[in-house]
């Protein structure tokens, strides 16, 4: 698994990419706390710098001075439950017959293990368990025989699954998205060259344009001179499946994804939120800073319509707007965890409610997401404790079911706490006055895609692969890798 | 100095103070950075950890294991530049004659040398040059001859300046605000004990109630059961001091500083700003986090009435209140500097501007300060680079034209901008379309404060203290420590 | 190249390996202090551990723990000049089809080049451009098509330089010693296993028993229930090229190799210097603690005769042996270097000469080599300074003329004093009355080989391989790999 | 406590003296590893460094850079038991009224506690709880109304116990021993400067010329200009009481103590163990390194007389002297103890022993001490194991019964085997086939003194001085510290 991760590559006219590529993981910090690591090459030579931690702790001056080289790919890891292992930090590097190969992967692959095997049967020795080195070992094989895009397609027709690639072959640099899109990966044209990156954000921090995103199956190569970039689609699909949690909760809320802003896109959530479920309160407020977009465009909202969905008339002051829960902004830094019967104070270590906001009133708090339940209920309990009339929960997204296969480490599915409960069930264990999601439709809806253009998986818990043990929404036909031919002419 | 710090101290009834201490100053983390220090008293003998760092590092379970007994005192310090110290670190805790001290200093003492050359004189040896040992040594001579309460009182009649402090005296915790108030120290009642803390976020933080604010020249004595505390008003001046810049910057927004809720104090700033300076733009949109708050009270007095304080009609829209940047929640981690030409760029690696807010548009840039002036130039530059058809920057305060001497932090006189500029002139050199700040007398009136019991020095250049060089807005008499006669019966 | 490393394996009747495997690295710390590294197999799974460091500071209790598994190898690594590189840190460890492979190599192939092309040119990916992960994908490859020992035959046919290797496959552990033996490397027994050292004082460590050096050319597979071991003698060369420095230098004087301990043998090199060069002086002295070995058997011979031969009369007291430099047991950790004036005053922090044992006598110092002539002359200086009347220099090896090319990091060519002057003008230089090295029929002599038995490149400047521009003392023929035919029946 | 430490004192004419400082304490490392400070003053400020660890780790170049002045104070704390307290790293600084004070202490007070009550019930507040600070107040107060050879005088006139300092004041530096002499301390000639040391070694270090040991009660003032220094003989007791110690074990045998060779003395203990308590046996062999000077005089006696005290044929052989023991020169560095079962075996990491010298011989081993038996025990065990007939074990110096109050942190009389078992008893539990120790009057005919000019305290139970619940064995008249007059005129 290389789960939830950003990728980046780079390529310039001339002037050293490590820099550019340095802010830009800077920019993705957010997509993996685990790792961090820079490949580039100078036209006769790679050169790597990958270590543990933040990408300002894992490089000084002196590491980004001896990356040299115009082109170069870039990778933050995220930290997974259990296995901190220094041997998957990427980017992957492999030196082979003609040249050297950099990865650097976001998302996951379901048939990584049958392709390991048959790459070790056919002799490949493999230095890790990442699905990373399969690919770079199917690719450099590939490569022996063919050409660059040949052997990516290949690659592509092989490997099953989700992944946003960034690669170097040498100093040309590569971005590939799987045929169904399921992680971002978007082109940026910068002063001097061009960008591949997880999120716009990245392009943004380097002065950058965002030209567009990559497409499903699309394969983009990268100009050597810095000029342009040339696209090869190699594989389709019929349908997409966009991951719709990158929108709710991972990408950062000023990057743009499918052209839209996920920030907007929040927004328009919490607006629909509110026309679904929406209760007339004294006040709205977000839990910070995660419900934020959410909670603005719900009470916007709330600002236009009643609950019933009728206009507000003008005397109607409505439901007003307000930070009621303020951030420790250290939260999330080392901290020593409290005893077991200090534990239910440990949400007040994060969030402290205001006063005067909340006493003696109702309150909806918006959020994007309930995991576990743990928090909801301190929060509900904080709440109450500081004088709450009512204290009414809204999700800006479904309820979480499954797990993700794709790449987002979330939880397992015993530890969900709508794995096997239901709303009713949930918002009497949190002690809410209310409880209520979005629908999947307004999902769709809002993102403007066909439920099946999306990756639903973890709140329908219908899969768009083929997942051993799960349930899948579309007809999926692997490719049977045993015994594939490669075709004769492509 | 003992600069913008954090100082609290705990009393319980039985239960260890470690870790409500350890809490108390994860929620002051904000009030420093530089170190981070414990002291305890278990009835029998005194406890100290002190460590450079974050809370979060400088403590290990072990540490707060070993730090026994329930009554003790904690403290954050600020990283002030040059002096990188671990001699500096606090608490300070010396043991003499008739027991133990412990000293967590906020503040910054005005004839710190006067006191110590006297007390040099009288054989006494110090370890540091900072202000804490001073009060420390002068308050463990007092204690030789008198009980606790005169000898504080006698301390407090020599220093001069702004002190907030929590002492631990044995086992017995106390806290001393100056006599004008200039530094928070509040109080506040626990489960089973009771607690003092610069602000009423750390005793949130540990499900406490505030009490009220110690008021200037208050001693308050925790009783060592944790039942109550006792008072001593001991020293009494005409005019308060208080720091307005607390309100504007240092706190934090869920803090409560004389009975006002920081937040709604910023808000209210907010609101003053539009009636006194107010624009009509079509956006409206806070540098996050620092001017948040104050563009939230701007943008809804904004929404009532018009720049001209005339009300708004049912049809007009007014200014729209947007987030137009969004923040790289790692900013402020480490991270390598951009080279001189990617310079310019610096501010885009922690502020992202969403273009779909801002081209076309007419833009108002609502922020706490503008200090060397920096940063509001690639501010406005990178919203005029991404279409914005005007940027106006809206300041929440007065412009800090001179250095504080009280214990914040910011500048030498030559860096700020505004020590030698006129509005006009910063106007000219950020290239914004207008600027204004917020006066003096609306802050004033904001807190409910005659001008007289505030202290203004940074903006106004005139300090209720007697500082070399610099001009005094009161009549300010100084002991004459040399020649005092110490009263013969308080 | 992986220079003078140490290496080990174990293979035990169920009692896990780890802490075995990390007892003998500390023994051999002396072969490596870059980095240190275990690889276990526990029967299902590859464990591993490697780190930069010393072994006490690679390790923790932590890590013994997960190292599970009765069988493993061990790797200490020297540090060579520039390339601090944590990839090349071994046992490298892979899988591939029919399981996993752990490597720790000591020594240095001439051709790896060659066969890291034509694996490429195979498809084979590498991570790094060492040695050792040649001879891993190369044993991986003949491994599936092949027996084990088949598998280890063919790559060592394919091999040629300097190796000794330790070897896990899966669960059974391998040691494998090239077909001239250059590196040492020797089977012992353990109460309940064998293990295999490059060296016998790690055996003792373990309270084992030397069994034998593994032969030139054979392959040892230790069996699973720890009750013995297999020998293939697979390779086969005329004559065998020992490297006499790990005698003189490098090995430990407890440790045996070839049968006689390194401690005797210095002895008797020591005694061999008298006969050929010995100077009759007041006092003898080695140089601590590379010379002691040395000058103890020189001192020996020199009671016994004359420095012309004849036995020594009752009355003659002959030299007198002495410490009179004394050490300071700190050296070699980090310090400070000494500014360019104080420079010459270096050798002094580390050797103290005693005045009451040299002042007004001729002295004889003895050392195992001279490498760049500056610390001889500095001591020189310093015993000279010391009062010494006469300064006689004695070395217990030849002069070292060229670099060493099968693993020991001497100095470069240039660095060399002896590449390029004449004993006389080296003895000019280090200003000594008299300088003499051993000659090298007197070291074949001690260790009772024939001169073409033994690798003397670094003293004669003629190799037993075929290096690119270096001459060689014996007929070579490598095998040619691109076309090479694997026997049909072997 | 202040345990064995090392302290150096310099004081140059112009250059800085931070440089020398480091490689004095570089030299006298061997007496303390926990923390290493240096103090300097430059004529107006002073300067100060002191951290935990080795000489190498706690200084970089930065530190040194900063250090400025031509006069400074060092120190090396040695690591006891239990309290590694960053506290009581030294020197301890402080500033007074008349300038500022640098400490660096050896030995050990036996009344500081009343000294510190006394300053204590005169307001002085300590920081710590170490002997060193009370000094350092003392003086500062005696230095408030008289000049510095008066404020030293009474100072020493005062405290009672073991010290050897050296002093900062100011630019002044100052050393000090005790009027017993407990603790060494010499006065060494640079080019440019003096220098005052622990030990000559650190002299050597510099280039230096050792001048004389500091004498007893006697103060010496290095001139400002390195010219010279002034002496004043302050206090005066009949006898002395060096410690034993010193030269058997802790000082190095490179340094000079009581103009004799620390080497030298060993080499004549060993050569009065032969004298009272030789065994004819096949091998005389040193435990390295403790017993190798020891050995070496040991078997010199006995090449030169049998063991009944005749002079040796020709014929006869007599005793060889041998290395039969290795030691693994890594041993002290971290490393994993091994598990209870393997636990008997440490010794072995440690030691290694050769078998050829050591298999069907009768062996004797010199070390100089026996603490609590566990490693002897095992070393008998690991050479009979090894094919000893016989082993002898020798030790040079009287058998430790009882603790060192004086500053050498040797173990808890519980501890101590020899504290209630007779030397038979020992013999019986170490296994060994006998076992004698070096009698106290031959330590002091060795060492030229008489028994009451030495402390013997740890090898009697008698000390020098008067410590509650010890015997003393001399006249002791502790000066009466609470109704101490100060006399007038001097």
């Amino acid at each position: 698994m290389t789960e939830k991760c950003g990728v980046v590559g780079v390529s310039l006219d001339g002037r050293d990419a490590a820099r550019p590529l340095y802010y830009a993981l800077y920019a993705l910090q957010h997509r993996g706390q685990e790792s961090a690591g820079i490949v580039t090459h100078d036209g006769f030579q790679q050169h790597s710098h990958v270590e543990m931690g933040l990408v300002g702790d894992a490089f000084g001056e002196d590491d980004l001075d001896t990356l040299n080289g115009a082109a170069g790919i870039g990778h933050v890891r995220y930290p997974t439950a259990g296995s901190v292992d220094s041997s998957c930090a990427q980017p992957f590097s492999v030196s082979f017959k003609s040249g050297s190969l950099g990865l650097s992967h976001n998302g996951n692959l379901v048939n990584a293990d049958e392709i390991r095997d048959e790459l070790a049967a056919a002799g490949h020795a493999f230095t890790s368990d990442g699905d990373t080195e399969v690919i770079a070992h199917d690719l450099a094989r590939n490569l022996l025989e063919e050409d660059l895009v040949r052997a990516v397609k290949h690659t592509m027709q092989r490997i099953h699954g989700s992944y946003s690639l960034t690669i170097s072959h040498d100093d040309t640099i590569l971005g590939v998205r799987d045929p169904q899109g399921n992680r971002p990966l978007c082109i940026g044209e910068l002063e001097d060259g061009y960008i591949l990156a997880s999120e716009s954000a990245a392009i943004d921090t380097l002065d950058g344009e965002l030209v567009r995103d990559v497409r499903p199956g699309e394969l983009v190569v990268l100009q050597d001179d810095g000029q342009g970039f040339d696209s090869y689609q190699l594989v389709e699909e019929e349908n997409t499946a966009h991951c719709f949690f990158e929108h709710v909760y991972f990408a950062r809320p000023d990057s743009v994804i499918d052209e839209t802003l996920v920030y907007e896109a929040r927004r328009n959530l919490g607006r629909k939120l509110w026309e679904e479920s929406g209760v007339e309160t004294d006040v709205v407020m977000p839990v910070p800073d995660s419900g934020r977009a959410f909670a603005s465009g719900y009470a916007d909202a709330a600002s236009e319509t009643t609950a019933d969905g009728e206009p507000r008339d003008a005397e109607d002051d409505g439901v007003e707007f307000a930070e009621g829960l303020m951030k420790n902004r250290y939260v999330g830094r080392t901290f020593i965890m409290p005893t077991q019967d200090e534990r239910e104070r440990a949400v007040r270590l994060k969030l402290n409610p205001i006063k005067s906001t909340i006493e003696g009133k109702t309150v909806t708090v918006i959020d994007d997401s309930i995991v576990r339940g743990t928090t909801s209920t301190q929060l509900v309990q904080l709440l109450k404790d500081c004088g709450a009339e009512e204290v009414h929960v809204r999700i800006g997204a479904p309820a979480i079911v499954a797990p993700c296969y794709m790449g987002i480490d979330m939880a397992t599915r015993e530890e969900l706490i709508a794995s096997d409960k239901s709303t009713a069930e949930i918002r009497n264990e949190i002690q809410a006055d209310s409880l209520a999601y979005l629908s999947t439709d307004a999902v769709a809806d809002v993102l403007g895609k066909e439920r099946l253009d999306l990756c639903l998986g973890c709140v329908t818990g219908e899969y768009p692969y083929d997942i051993e043990g799960e349930e899948t929404d579309r007809d999926v036909s692997r490719p049977d890798i045993g015994g594939q031919q490669l075709p004769a002419d492509d």
